[in-house]
Order: structure tokens, then C-alpha cells, then sequence
């Protein structure tokens, strides 16, 4: 048995399954302190004797294998967490192997394993939620350099008509700082999820999100880009970017999957919302088998 | 003897060299149609006994082993040079094992194995020229998906004081329309070269290259950022690129590399105008490896 933990900045999914990916049994709990939450985290793991642990975590941590503070949490405002010695908190008391990677690479790893792009070997996986973060498979192998990517808060141009400032405290009308939900919300005055007949709110949102894309694809070329979080539960999105992204690039890309494909490229997660708890699955089926 | 070519638009380099990256003879040829260039080309290899050619060439290109027109140069201006089956026709000719990618993967992969990224195993490395385009080595593997990188051409926020229009014909102001070569030329009525002491000039410069290094940066996560082509030759410009690089990030990436030493960070090539031919004759290496 595997074992998989989704650590959030407001839930932890921990889960146990097998290495074709089959979830057997998931607990979820509220992301407290380290000292209330983990506890509960290791007393499920030790309960179903896993032979190996994947995590995907909330950010920014520290993945360098090579680094003193692997496995750490490195910055959050959250209370108790940063510099918190999360994967050397759970090797100590649970004693097999692990891999340890961001949330959204991990999803990024179950989607090329077992979801929507499991006919490619590289893929992108963006959430746009309460912050807009992404994560990458390129040639097979997890997206990391200096750090892991943060391509949420790349620059975007600001539509013509919106004067809201953004609400990034790092940098303003990024993009996390235009397109996230909270974004959303501080525009409009209302949750996403109670806009959904203003069509003008989907414009602009696909304005900004259609940039990005445009930026992702030049710079890393991703061969399928799959959109998950709960914004793009709003289906109506994905037609509306699929359209910029083609008029942004205006055919310098020819390649069929962006110039005649686009609805196969730009996708949701076809693992639903489980892309993240079973992407860490996969980590730890990574890690059995180093 | 390994053989390597460095494909530009204007001007075709060959060359003979060692697998330690020494270059023992070179010639340079303008690039004509293939039928006037070529030919040449494969005597020079012919002569020299070549046991691997790598060629790091001018795009776009396809350079997706898999298809059946690997190694074509797939769209360009330039006459006879569409759909032509570069790499084929090499391999007729020469009957030896090749590699073939972009000018900018080679000249990233010459950096990472000789050059100025010899201490990490990632780089970015992006030339400054008439166009501007980016090669990346991630991980000890160059940078490929979908296609190869088109880096050049992602979106910038313009200048409130610039009005220039920008001259790529398929995005007007992306990166490339408003900072290649040409339009610093079209903008300012003379060639860089000339306004060397125009203190604006290059606040302009920098304002759009720093904004493109934050994108890559944030996306990629390079270990290392070379800069290299014509406008580069302008060194007033690393300074300026850093500085701005630091502002837009706003310490959002805190690693040494950025926040204490990003003048060891943004760096100009190690192996100056030879890191494209050198990275060509690293792809021969890897070929006859293989």
C-alpha cells in the first residue's frame, strides 16, 4: 500500500492506494498548526503500514534534494508552518521512502500518469483558485531549477476598461493578483461562482488567464495544458481561452494542436479533482521504485 | 573529429573540433539559398572525415525525433529555405550520426557543458540580436515539447513613455518587436552600436529584457541566465537587467542566486560568439554517444 498526502494551505488530503493509482481510503483535515495537524496525518499513515509516501504541498518549499532544507516549507504566512520540517517530520516517524514536490507538480505527474495527458510526456497543470499556481512534466520529468516554478505571478497586460489594482502583496496586478478568485471577488463585488451569466466577467478573466497561457506556451512548449482549481469549475472559460490563446499567438505556433485542436490542449483535469491526491500517489510510487 | 554547424539566417559557421569543446578549424558562409550553400557545406565535412555532425540551426525547426520532418526547417522568409530537409539532407551526404536543434538549445547546451553554467546542470540562454530567441537545458536535457521554445516573442507591458508601434509582424509589441535590434534602430533613428551613451536608450533596453527575464525565471526556474547577441555587446546593460529583475520580483524568489548574487546570476556567455558553434559540436558528441 502507498501512501499520498495533498497538503493545502486550508485542507490536508491524506490518502492510501495502489500504485495504478486506485484511492482506497482518504481522511481530509484542516490545515491548523503543524503540531494539531500532523499528528493526525502520521497516526493515519501508520495505521495502513505504506511501504512508500508522496507528498504534494502547499508552498513555497524547498525541493532541492541536494539542499539542508529539503522537504521544508520555506515562506507562509501561515501560522507555525514556515520553516516547518515537513517531510523530515514524516520520514522520523514513519521510516519508508518519500518524494516530496509541490502541489501542482504533483498534479502535473498524475495527469501525465493517468489523466488527461497520459497520450504525452509533457504537460502544464495550472489552478486557478484562491491563488493561481502551476506546475510541469517536461520530457517525463518534474519541472525544478533554481526553485520550483511560480509561474502565477507572471506579469500580464492590463485590460484597457478594468481598474482594479490587484492584490498581490508581492506584486500587484500580476497575474495571481488579477485572476485569482479573490480578484474576482474584490472586482465584481461577488463570488465567481454567483457570476456565472456576466459574461463580461469571463471575458476579462479569460483576457488575463489567455496571456498566461500565451507566455507558458512560448516559453516551455507543453504538449497537453490542463486547467484545474475551483475558477475553472466555470466550463464557460475554457471556449473563451481557447479563442485568445489562438488570436494571441496568431498563428506562430503551427502546430495542429493549437491551430485546429485547441479544445484537446487546453483542457480540465482528467482526474477531476483528485489530479493532486493521486499525482502524489504516483510520488510515492516514484519513490518505492528509487 | 566531431563537425558542428551553427545555421544563422545571415551566416552559416562549420567547423571541426574535439569532444572537449576544442575548435580546430572553422570557415564561414553567407547564408544563400541551399542550393548555393549546402554544397559547401558538406565538402568542408567531407574533407575533414567527420565520425558525428551536431547542428545547432536558425527556425522555426522541427525537432521532434518522432516526426517525418525532423530536421526541416519548417517556416521562414527566407528563400528555398521553407519545408527544406536540412538534417536529410545531411545524412545523405555524410552517412554519420547527427543531432539537430535550435541555434539557441546548442548555444544553452555549449554554456551548461563549457561555459558559463558549468557549475549547475540548468540555463537559460537568451540572444539579443536582430531577433531575440531562448535555449534552455533543464535538468541536463534541452528544452523541448510541443515545439521548441519561442521565448522571443512573449507578451511585455509597454513603456507609458514609449509609442513605438513594435515590428513583429505576428504579435506588433511582443518582446522581440519591441527590443531586437531593429526596433532600437526604428525607435531611436540609429543603430545601438551608435547610441551607446544614451543613458535612456538602454533604461528602455533593460526595462523590457528585465520584464522577459522575470517571466522565464518564474516559469522555468533557471540555475543560470546567459545572455548573449549584438545588443548584449552593450555590457551597461547587465547592470541595468539585474537591478530591474530584483525590483519586479520583489523578493518573491528568495534565493541567494536573486536577492545577493544575481551579478553571478544574468551573466554574458562563457564561451562569447563560439557558445552556438561550441554547443553544435556538444550536440556531435551526444550524437556519437548515442
Amino acid at each position: 500500500m502507498l501512501g499520498a498526502i495533498e497538503a493545502g494551505g486550508t485542507k490536508f488530503v491524506c490518502a492510501v492506494g495502489n500504485e495504478d493509482g486506485t484511492l482506497v481510503e482518504r481522511i481530509q483535515l484542516d490545515t491548523l498548526t503543524p503540531e494539531n495537524t500532523i499528528p493526525h496525518v502520521i497516526e493515519f499513515f501508520k495505521n495502513h503500514k505504506i511501504e512508500a509516501l508522496g507528498v504534494g504541498s502547499f508552498g513555497p518549499v524547498d525541493i532541492d534534494k541536494n539542499s539542508v532544507t529539503y522537504g521544508n516549507i520555506t515562506s507562509t504566512p501561515k501560522p507555525g508552518w514556515k520553516d516547518y520540517p515537513f517531510l523530515q517530520t514524516l520520514k522520523d516517524a514513519l521510516q519508508v521512502p518519500m518524494e516530496f514536490n509541490t502541489d501542482v507538480n504533483a498534479a502535473a505527474l498524475g495527469e501525465v500518469m493517468l489523466g488527461a495527458a497520459q497520450d504525452v510526456d509533457s504537460c502544464l497543470y495550472i489552478t486557478v483558485g484562491t491563488g493561481i499556481g502551476a506546475g510541469a512534466v517536461i520530457q517525463g520529468e518534474l519541472l525544478q531549477g533554481l526553485s520550483h516554478p511560480e509561474m502565477g505571478h507572471i506579469l500580464v497586460r492590463r485590460h484597457a476598461d478594468d481598474a482594479y489594482e490587484g492584490f498581490c502583496p508581492y506584486h500587484g496586478d500580476c497575474l495571481e493578483g488579477m485572476a485569482a478568485g479573490p480578484a474576482i471577488e474584490k472586482r465584481w463585488g461577488k463570488k465567481g461562482v454567483e457570476l456565472q451569466d456576466k459574461q463580461e466577467v469571463w471575458e476579462l478573466e479569460s483576457y488575463y488567464l489567455a496571456q498566461a497561457l500565451m507566455q507558458f506556451i512560448l516559453t516551455v512548449s507543453p504538449k497537453k495544458i490542463i486547467m484545474g482549481g475551483g475558477v475553472m469549475k466555470q466550463k464557460q472559460l475554457f471556449p473563451l481561452i481557447q479563442k485568445k490563446v489562438q488570436e494571441l499567438l496568431n498563428g506562430y505556433v503551427a502546430v495542429p494542436q493549437i491551430l485546429e485542436n485547441i479544445d484537446q490542449y487546453i483542457v480540465p483535469p482528467g482526474l477531476g479533482d483528485d489530479a493532486g491526491i493521486t499525482g502524489a500517489l504516483m510520488l510515492a510510487k516514484r519513490a518505492l521504485e528509487k
